[in-house]
């Protein structure tokens, strides 16, 4: 069942060592088919080299396995709170990619700081505080979801236009409509992190880019009059 | 029409990617044939792995399309401000190459720090204000053009000697004799621009190179007594 | 003699390389064969291309000899040390690998920042002092090793939770439960110290990961109740 | 003639860019023949790409071309300077590398803080100042030759043990016995400058390398008890 978005979702989880977002077996990448509620996900654990389309894991939103001969990825029930809270997308990855994992482990949100950040993700992307010690001890994966979710709703952020947080000493969360944009914008997160980092030691008095500046980049790629590239996509 | 030129702009446009100067569909370069007074330039948004020389599109240098399947670059007229503008320059590069894009993100020129950059670039890369709310509104990349022809006159400073700029929280323009040299300084740009940042950490009260030094590098590559290499190019 | 554990010393000598832990001849990784009592370690000064699984040389415990053709690693005390010392652990790594080197340089514990580093390694890795000019004189290999034991037992650390030293002013010494797992753990700790050395960058108040955070991720990966991947290795 | 030299002169330029050590045409290498007098060297400003080993340019002590199709590099007059004045060497290696070229750019030598570079270079590597307008004027590039060689005999250093001098402002000028030998130290270089940059960021209390381990490592791999890998070389 599912071959195509397995077939997807392989390729998704392959992309991010192939990105350099990861090492060995971190990290992982999920997508859903909405009309059947069902998501499908990496099996935990298990090195890339080694994985094929077909050891995907079909999930359905309430956690229970659908199909597949290995366990989910561990952080599976946070992809489903995710997916159940936000309609809007289609695609997740959790990656320790390198910069994004910096930033996190410093606890700071990743300020706007130029115009390759503003193309993709609309402000800061948020640093989301660590899980208290109860949090953690009753259901870690599952309140790390509401917890972004949670988080998110507070700062009135909308998860299109914000597609990536860092969770607070470990690493980067991000999706978008598909698995394969989920990377992307991981790919742009981790290039961000990188550049923001270093506009801060070639300035310590930097600001972030005018805010005229980032409505300009980011509307002139998304939403109803967006004119880059081969216009509205 | 313009067959050989659309291969060397394609050529240039997927050096781009090779060099690590940008991922996806970031960056563009173009090419001018000065005696047809016709502009050829990267797709707007293509990925660069479907690329292909006869994808490129052919302007005049009224911003008319003469040529293409495709819309060009939403960074054409800029481009074509430049051409404009510089009559002594053949080729155009824009990129988010990472330690240029961090300066530019930064709001600062990179000083002349050593003779790997007075080998290309004379004097220091200048960093060019964001522009106003206005003129973002009322044509952006035109605008950003006339910005770097205005600040350059400004600065008088000769396009040949000083053969890139930062845009303010956005990132470089390169350009040079051809789209190839435009790719070179590119590439140069990125790596002076890396040293400078490593070397303000090394020795925060660095300075320039000696103006003497400077001179001697810059002069023995380029202009009438110019003996590096194979001699005068 | 040991064909197999031979093989796999080579693989594990040819993956520092490989991940970029070593240039040149730099490094060493060794396994053990506890039955047998025999260590296994790549020949001292040999470059990696030219490096073959025959090439492997046999040593006892006590440091004689018993099978090849080359002299071994100078660095086959500290190895046969930690073995004797260390009965849990099965194979042993030496590199120079650059973010962990510029912390052993720096003379630094690597704090525990994030959970990239609590899923591998429990708590910091610690810094172990340089040697005395009398202990340098007096068998420098074999007092390196020594150090490193009793600093551990020191700090009452397990091993098998701290499978990593920097020794100050020169680089890791890092190990696991077989050659493969050592050159993993050695491959982390250089992602870990390359992250913690950005975190402390970007926000320089940092403070180490919070302690259920660290015993979450540790223990969801290692000991009795582990589940992360497909469950208790 | 000297084909055989001209060969290993050819493969060292060419190792070059594959250390990721210069870009385009920067950087040169040569050798000399000691019983001829003969020096072989890179023609100048040659994309690496093109070049073959015949065409090395083959040069006498005196700065006469002896044979070749192309001019030597410009900096030859340099190479020519230090092969009269340092009896001991082989080959020398001029490169841009980067990390090496940022301390050059700061004015700062780099210090031994670790055993990396001890095993390789016996303290310090000295920054060496920039050459006065007049020096620069009358011959700047057998002036450079002729600093780095007062300097060094200034500061009682043997070129043997001390085979790397960063020109302030510049970047490394690195020897040894061979060609070869000189690529070899000009890799280290990079990495001990990449090392030490890295270091004094972590802590910025730093000392150099107690002199007891920096003697222990340089001399169990140099010198008449050299012990390291397969014995003295």
């Amino acid at each position: 069942m599912l071959e195509e978005i397995k077939q997807l979702v392989y390729e998704a989880n392959m992309s991010l060592p192939r990105y350099g977002l990861v090492a060995f077996t971190w990290g992982n990448a999920s997508a859903i088919d909405r009309e059947k509620g069902l998501v499908v996900i990496k099996p935990g654990g298990m090195e890339y080299a080694k994985l094929k389309p077909e050891d995907m894991v079909v999930m359905d939103l309430e956690g229970r396995k659908v199909e597949g001969r290995y366990n989910p990825s561990s952080d599976t029930p946070t992809h489903l709170v995710l997916y159940n809270a936000f309609p809007e997308i289609g695609g997740i990855v959790h990656t320790h990619s390198s910069y994004a994992t910096s930033w996190a482990q410093a606890g700071r949100d990743i300020p706007c700081y130029g115009t390759t950040h503003a193309d993709y993700i609309y402000g800061a992307v948020p640093c989301i505080r660590c899980l208290t010690a109860e949090e953690i001890e009753s259901g870690y994966e599952e309140n790390t979801g509401n917890l972004i979710v949670n988080e998110l709703r507070r700062m009135w952020k909308n998860p299109v236009k914000t597609p990536a947080v860092l969770c607070k000493n470990r690493g980067p969360f991000v999706w978008g409509k598909s698995a394969e944009e989920a990377v992307q914008n991981a790919v742009v997160l981790e290039e961000v992190a990188k550049m923001a980092y270093r506009a801060e030691i070639i300035n310590p008095q930097i600001l972030p880019a005018p805010k005229e500046l980032q409505d300009k980049h980011y509307y002139r790629k998304h939403g109803a009059d967006a004119y880059y590239g081969q216009g509205r996509e």
